[in-house]
């Protein structure tokens, strides 16, 4: 461990966003799920959360570039155990939608503990989720077809997670309680 | 073709934007360039532009959504025919790059005239594209892994570029000229 790498790796540690997060129902792709998590790195997801009820373990790859390492991916047995479990860690759970009635993901405020839930791979959260959740976001599209990819949806909420958060301030000093971070920050130096 | 089949076709070619695109350098894999298509399509490329000095024609699956049937793709043989070609047309060229002094893509005005460089699957653009690019843009990122997935990038810069022109009012009223209108019209009517 050089002291460059242990300076980037609490430079990262510093912005790291533990109010910020997905909900991956049934995203089987490797390419997918990984495209995700690497967006989940740059923004500062800490925990990323899935639902995988065909079970099985996720797996990634290259498209990842490594961020499966930095990101920390909680699966969770059913969607119930998985929004009772951020919802008491206080996280407001929106589901991405595709109806034109859903709020435009640009007006909703991301700088509170805010959790994407976000579908299988043609990006459509099953209906016991989007009941369980607080609120539907659409992103406005305006072509022939009427979905995203879902890694490409993941990452166009992310990054307006990002603005408002750069414009809050909120990565200008550590979000994370000094116990938890003494905790990630001695996992991240034995990686 | 159903008459509200027809209605949509128009809905979307309304929308189409000839004066935004993306040049993609390199971008081999299908599940990238078939992402970054069907992110075209939902911001109304209407036609979109590939090098491929490996030859060789781009290929696309499921990820594409059908979108390669919506958004032309035209390749070149090299970076300078592509670069010329769209400079003819009063394109600015923004290369995406990795180093923190490119400007901050949210910075940059995507209401003329755009051509998005994007560069391989590790979101490279080469020296000799870039050299030939009006400018350089970044995407912040905050994490460990020092790069987007290609097809992450292109949507996040497409859809800040797409959040611009809603609020310049471009989506409103047609933007091809009706010579191209009918002429695409025809060609999306065969589809």
């Amino acid at each position: 461990m050089t002291e460059a790498r242990r300076r980037r790796i609490e430079e990262v540690l510093r912005r790291r966003q533990p109010d910020l997060t997905v909900l991956l129902e049934n995203v089987h792709k490797p390419h997918n799920l990984s495209a995700i998590l690497r967006s989940c790195d740059a923004v500062g997801v800490l925990e990323a959360h899935a639902v995988n009820p065909t079970g099985g373990v996720p797996t990634f790859n290259e498209t990842s570039g490594g961020s499966h390492k930095w990101v920390y991916l909680r699966v969770h047995s059913d969607i119930q155990t998985a929004i009772g479990h951020l919802r008491e860690l206080g996280f407001r759970i929106y589901a991405t939608a595709l109806w034109e009635d859903a709020q435009d993901f640009r007006e909703v405020d991301y700088t509170g503990p805010t959790a994407l839930l976000l579908g299988a791979e043609k990006w459509g959260v099953s209906e016991e989720a989007l009941a369980l959740a607080d609120g539907a976001i659409q992103v406005p599209m305006f072509g022939m077809v009427q979905s995203l990819n879902v890694s490409v949806a993941a990452a166009v909420i992310l990054f307006e997670a990002q603005r408002q958060r750069l414009k809050a301030g909120l990565y200008e000093k550590p979000r994370l309680d000094p116990e938890l971070y003494q905790k990630v920050l001695e996992d991240w130096l034995r990686k």
